[in-house]
């Protein structure tokens, strides 16, 4: 039995029952799973989608678990050495590289090209061309510097590369990153116009932007993150953003979402929050029914998965 | 003497003094041109930036005439047959394609990952990921139809391939483009997602999107406009906006501007209006002078100038 909390509509529904069978597919509720919810999660060999982390140690018949982010560090505490016997977990690493690099490129361009300024000034009927004008900038010249160069980072650099960016990369393991060391990534930050992070929740990305290394950052350059919240200081991310020494933000993630209402980075200027949705797009339940039922078939032919996640690595 | 009013501050003013020396440098006022202005410009050899048209008649003395605009629609009435043999004019096509075109790709997807609800969300601190998650659109497959294809269109076809859109291009006159007879737009058209028009005002462009042709654009498309007002009817226009048969628009020009406060297309959803602005960065006046010095230097030395408009095709 299949056991999924995606928030499927019922054609969604009944179009995966059918891409499924002969297995059964039991629907959880997305956002408040029942008891009826865990024990058919219990009962299941295959999940797709997530679950509250604590069901996880006690799912003995469960063999595969298709998770619908790419980030799992919410189930990165639980003991998966002595799981990972009888249990795969894949992921969708690679799936959302499309959808989020655009994000990051619309909000980036937003603020160099003034879009957010003027969006708030339409219901004004404000006209402020002159004024406006002296102060955008173009990418084109400017110095990119992506951390974290997984498929997400590699199709950043291919957009910016028309643009007339100049881009590098730094990342602990993927090829083709220019800078692999902590150092070397200091070295090059001060350079930055633009700094985009794309790093998943790891032990080692916990912090990576605290007191120093925000601290090396150029004044005026804009601070992209589309990995997770928890790899910068949110509160120094807030004073340098209110200060005017960032000169902008894109923030597609933060320690807390949602974004409570009361947050100071609600407030803050030339910052883009896009609220998580970075990774999304109108077939995105689509694409991700196709990936499941593309694995589903290797799982049932007993061959190797697409994603299976690395718990050493942390995704 | 060289007679010029854009709009310098005192240091450019001193800094284009001295890279035009030992030539002499008239600063008229750029929006209010009094009686003396008009008096230096008809005593003027030279002129950098523009004019109330009717002057140039009467500028016996004038032998060239740099704009700081590639459009120069304004002054296509005058009789330059007669004047062409003493008066040489220069624009500044091609300058602007590197903002321009970011500016035509800020808006684009600001539309397509909702980058302008979000602006809109982030003072009302309302968090809306699932909502419009499910509503975004990715760049990635779009198909892309260029109507005018000079050096800002080429640049965005280079911006847009990266992305993965399929990009096609209609001119009359420019290589490298697919389509160069009109019937040949009109079947291109209704495959587009996207429409982005970069064309001067010349009698050929104006109202080329007119109800007809407007009508042959596919549902839910984008229409950008990037070249003149004239070239859509605006009427039309804001219908197909306001009943959402277009999915959104960026409209950096409009037939008027400043867009008066009345106007309709201030209330049109899923609309960016950058107000004239795309052209805009904050280097721009200096590189506007250092285009000028560069041609100054070749007018001194006798040789042909770059950028020469030709008034038979209006640019």
């Amino acid at each position: 039995m299949i056991f999924s909390n995606l928030e499927f509509d019922d054609g969604q529904k009944e179009h995966l029952r059918r891409l499924c069978a002969p297995d059964t597919v039991y629907f959880g509720d997305p956002e408040h799973p029942s008891v009826a919810d865990r024990e058919a999660f219990l009962a299941a060999d295959i999940a797709f989608g997530g679950c509250p982390p604590e069901w996880i140690p006690e799912a003995k018949k469960l063999r595969w678990m298709q998770f619908a982010s790419v980030g799992v560090g919410e189930y990165a505490h639980l003991d998966w050495k002595r799981r990972s016997e009888n249990l795969v977990c894949t992921n969708l690493r690679g799936f959302f590289a499309v959808p989020v690099a655009e994000t990051a490129m619309a909000g980036l361009l937003s603020l160099y090209r003034g879009i957010d300024r003027l969006v708030e000034l339409k219901p004004r009927r404000t006209w402020m061309k002159l004024e406006l004008r002296m102060r955008l900038k173009t990418l084109s010249g400017a110095n990119v510097l992506l951390v974290g160069y997984g498929s997400l980072g590699q199709r950043m650099r291919n957009l910016m590369i028309p643009f007339g960016c100049k881009v590098t990369a730094y990342d602990k393991f993927a090829e083709g990153a220019e800078w692999t060391e902590l150092a070397e990534l200091d070295t090059a930050l001060p350079d930055a116009d633009v700094i985009c992070v794309a790093l998943p929740d790891t032990p080692d990305t916990r912090r990576l932007f605290a007191k120093e290394r925000l601290g090396l950052i150029k004044q005026g350059a804009v601070f992209i993150n589309v990995g997770r919240g928890s790899v910068v200081d949110e509160d120094l991310l807030v004073e340098a953003l209110s200060s005017g020494r960032l000169g902008g933000a894109v923030l597609d993630v933060t320690e807390k979402e949602p974004l409570p209402v009361e947050h100071p980075l609600w407030d803050c200027p030339n910052t883009v929050i896009t609220q998580h949705t970075a990774g999304g797009s109108s077939d995105e339940l689509d694409r991700k029914s196709s990936f499941f039922t593309d694995n589903l078939r290797r799982h049932r032919a007993g061959l190797p998965l697409e994603n299976v996640v690395d718990w050493e690595r942390g995704f």
